[in-house]
């Protein structure tokens, strides 16, 4: 798979073939219809009129069927980059004022030029510092999150505005009382017909069914009179362009907001965006131009007026589905928006807040993970502890500070077993040529008067005195008269000027009791590092061998020990 | 070498041989002797008044004479606790204050109470995140600073107490004429004398001799009517005993700080303390017994209100060639300070201040390490930039930012080599059963139809994609028919659960497209993961092979394949 030319978009419009435009076509106005209410949904969830939910569902999707290296990612108005947006601007300004929109607008630019810059730079390999077990805590935090934010919408009661699980139960706890039963209903109505649509129509746009259910309700109902909040009027008309004031103390107090949702954004769309080009070898999606794209995107939502977008899960399924073939059917979701904004924003007016909460309810509480913490706790301990420590701290210090702390673990974690590798004592199985730890295979024997080590890790600072210390107590144990030591390094992987630095001393140490010490496989990299820092001297060019029974045995079976250099 | 007894000076008093008893006297005398001197110079430069550096320089030694696991380390004030103590209790107080004086005291107390904290959890190996690279760049860096700090008492006059070398040198150039001659000659002649002394006559301590010399000189010729700078009364008598009062702003404030001198502290005097037990077989060194005794030192120090204390490297080297055989000798040498705070205070009234300048500066300028730059710039490039990086961080940003930037940069770097490791394609050398990189052993053939890869490093969260990019790109490259993939697990000392998920995805992926996986030599370690996890099935029992060779041929030679699971 060549890496292909740029824009991306050149490949597919090239090549366009005729056959594909009618699944272009479906997809396109499908995943269109379904973005008119995700788009309202995750503005309202981002603490914005809905109409911002549409506008950052026009420029940013046309400018990633240019860019974007996967012709099937959606890219809009997603619920993470929504809630972090909702929790980062709302610490800086209050919801509802021009100043909130202005930040949110703000964000969308920022985001934008740190993803462009990072995959300028290559920065992509970033986010595999996010594990699996990261990830699904905080997901299924964040979706906990995003649910509850929603219950006031549900319920008819304001709550406040807070992101903390145990602030929004309680405030709802002590305003049962105050619970609007119609807009309740319509809430539950919604939620039940999405869940019954998907279970046993999944042909048809849940969502678009309940949205039109719901106005026409309301409308010939008259419940808005009965006290269901409405979204009320909506401007007609495309955003007029232009970017937001750039005030620096404005974008110092957004940029950890803004890191955050570079980050996760862009974490979720390579992982769909993969995960879907598993099944169209045709092109590859390459993480850097994804960034860039993403970044170029960002840029254009800020400049029609939106806040920050992203690749989601759910959309670019459904356009997967409905058989998208290129960036062709992202252009006509768009168009299916812009369409709607000049003619059909009218009819929103009478849509409940009820109906969008349990959109957004239903979306993200199947993102709730917690097969993956029961499966983890039977299968990795270890990584069962990183998912919950990242979850709790998400739900108790924010979203922002859970992401940081789950990563800041996670590679702690990581580096803390750098330290402590395993080390083993081998023995040779009989009859073999073959040496295996002699704790776990009984019939490995060590051979007299040598001990055979293996030190699974690169040796670097951060585990030479560990080394030491275990090379110590090992030799304190046995004893008996040893006159050689054979390290087995095909599990060492690089060696740095620390832990090089040990290795001479300890050669040199085991030198003046008489004990000779050999390097048996030493692969290709770490040999050019000992030779360059004459390692190869203080150690002896004699005692370099190829495998461990050549070592253990000193002689050298093919005559490799030493050329064995060519670059 | 077991563990000794606790608290370990237990071990020495029930063995004491009546032999030791000279050496002991002798190194502890000498000792006892340079520490006059070196007290009073280092509490100038911590910035107080020269008799707090005789303060630290009881109670600390006493406490780890019966702690401490090192029979030779010699604990009291060193040249880079002062520094940081100058620059961490700089920024909160003016220098002669009460206010600096309370603070210095309750920091030595907050070190104290951090690294017996550290010691009781067994902290001590985080020590070991301090690289080679980044020690020697910062401390060449720091005795740069400690040594500039001094050229206003070298040069009698008042240069501020910043310690950024730029503005050090600025001050010192500004101020060119109004240096007083016979101070700048006094300290050019004890820093001359000092050198001299130590190169042509090693048993005479130096600092003495120039001290007793400087103090005759300034007496009989007069020289403090001629504005020589001198240390003045001195209070005669032991410190009162008492903790100072403990202000939780103030803890706060200099919590930074202590942090960094229970790091870099207990750093200094292990580094030294196991160099020494290298030649000591008779005792063995514990780091995190280590950091208990000079976690309770320092609380000592603060009690008698003296400064942080640590292991110093001179005067332990003296210790250890004058024969101290145990911790006696550091008791005999904090009755020395004893004796000299009682009796012979009065004598240090005429001691001029550029003599303690001097013996700062010959001190610390001999630590300055541009040797190991230069062998590094030879040997290891990557290395060489990490002791710059440190060197230019600590001169140009300050003391604590440059040694937690080099800590940083260092572990960065670590995480970022093990995410992108080195993986070899293997070919079978031929006539024997051994496997090499092909790119390095020509003579390394591939077997047909079997891709042989060998990925040196633990398999975790960082480095999954790379790897699955890794082998997508070396399968494209290989258009003809392959029907299996060996993968060399033998460097691969760890796997998390993410691995896990994506080897699982790769395995059942090549699989539909008629390709077997089958792993060689996969540790025990892994091999347990895996089994838990239910990687076992996923890839196949079959499919577990002992080495590479019996991989190939699809074959086990001893049968070992699937047992080798005793725990």
């Amino acid at each position: 798979m060549p890496t292909p030319a740029w824009p991306p978009a050149r490949s597919w419009i090239a090549n366009y073939d005729r056959s594909w435009f009618s699944d272009d076509l479906t997809a396109g106005l499908t995943v269109g219809v379904m973005l008119i209410p995700q788009g309202m949904a995750y503005a309202l969830l981002a603490g914005l009129p809905p109409i911002y939910g549409l506008y950052a569902a026009t420029l940013p999707l046309l400018i990633y069927a240019v860019l974007g290296t996967s012709r099937q990612l959606a890219v809009g108005p997603v619920a993470m980059d929504s809630l972090l947006t909702a929790t980062g601007v709302g610490a800086l300004a209050v919801v509802g004022t021009e100043q909130y929109l202005q930040l949110a607008i703000l964000l969308a630019l920022l985001v934008g030029a740190i993803q462009l810059l990072a995959g300028v730079l290559r920065l992509g390999f970033l986010v595999d510092l996010l594990s699996r077990p990261i990830i699904s805590g905080f997901t299924s935090a964040a979706a906990l999150i995003i649910g509850l934010s929603q219950l006031q919408h549900l319920l008819g009661v304001d709550l406040g505005r807070s992101s903390y699980v145990h602030e929004i139960l309680y405030a709802a706890l002590t305003r049962l009382t105050d619970i609007n039963p119609i807009t309740l209903a319509i809430g539950v109505a919604g939620m039940l017909l999405l869940i019954g649509v998907k279970r046993w129509m999944p042909a048809v746009p849940g969502p678009l069914v309940v949205v039109v259910l719901a106005i026409a309700a309301v409308y010939f109902g008259g419940l808005y009179a009965a006290g269901v909040a409405i979204v009320g009027e909506v401007p007609a008309g495309l955003p007029s362009l232009g970017f937001p004031p750039m005030v620096v103390d404005d974008i110092r107090a957004l940029l950890p907001t803004a890191l955050t949702i570079a980050l996760i954004g862009f974490m979720e769309g390579i992982a769909v965006a993969k995960a879907v080009n598993a099944r169209h070898p045709e092109y590859t999606v390459v993480p850097n131009r994804e960034l860039v794209a993403i970044g170029a995107s960002n840029i254009g939502s800020s400049l029609v007026s939106g806040f920050p977008v992203a690749g989601g899960f759910s959309r670019t399924a459904v356009n997967d589905q409905a058989g998208a073939a290129t960036g062709l059917a992202a252009i006509i979701s768009a168009g299916v928006i812009v369409l709607t904004l000049l003619f059909l924003t009218p009819l929103f007016y009478y849509l409940p807040q009820a109906v969008l909460a349990s959109i957004i309810m239903v979306a993200v509480f199947k993102l709730i993970d917690w097969r993956e913490a029961v499966r983890l706790w039977r299968v990795d301990r270890s990584d069962f502890w990183m998912l919950a420590a990242t979850f709790l701290a998400t739900l108790i210090l924010g979203v922002q500070t859970g992401i940081a702390a789950g990563v800041a673990l996670s590679i702690s974690v990581h580096v803390y077993r750098s330290m402590r590798p395993h080390l083993a004592v081998l023995g040779r199985i009989e009859g073999t040529h073959t040496y295996r730890n002699v704790c776990r295979f009984p019939e490995a024997l060590e051979q007299p008067g040598t001990l055979i080590l293996r030190f699974d890790a690169p040796l670097y600072f951060g585990n030479m005195s560990f080394f030491e210390a275990q090379l110590e107590s090992l030799l304190a144990e046995r004893q008996r008269e040893l006159h050689t030591i054979v390290l087995n390094a095909e599990g060492m992987a690089s060696i740095d000027s620390s832990a090089m630095y040990g290795l001479r001393r300890f050669v040199t140490d085991q030198r003046s009791h008489g004990v000779t010490v050999r390097l048996a496989g030493v692969i290709g990299p770490v040999r050019d590092a000992m030779k360059k820092a004459g390692l190869y001297e203080d150690v002896g060019r004699e005692n370099f061998f190829l495998d461990v029974d050549q070592a253990v045995h000193n002689h050298s079976r093919t005559g490799y020990a030493l050329q064995s250099n060519v670059p």
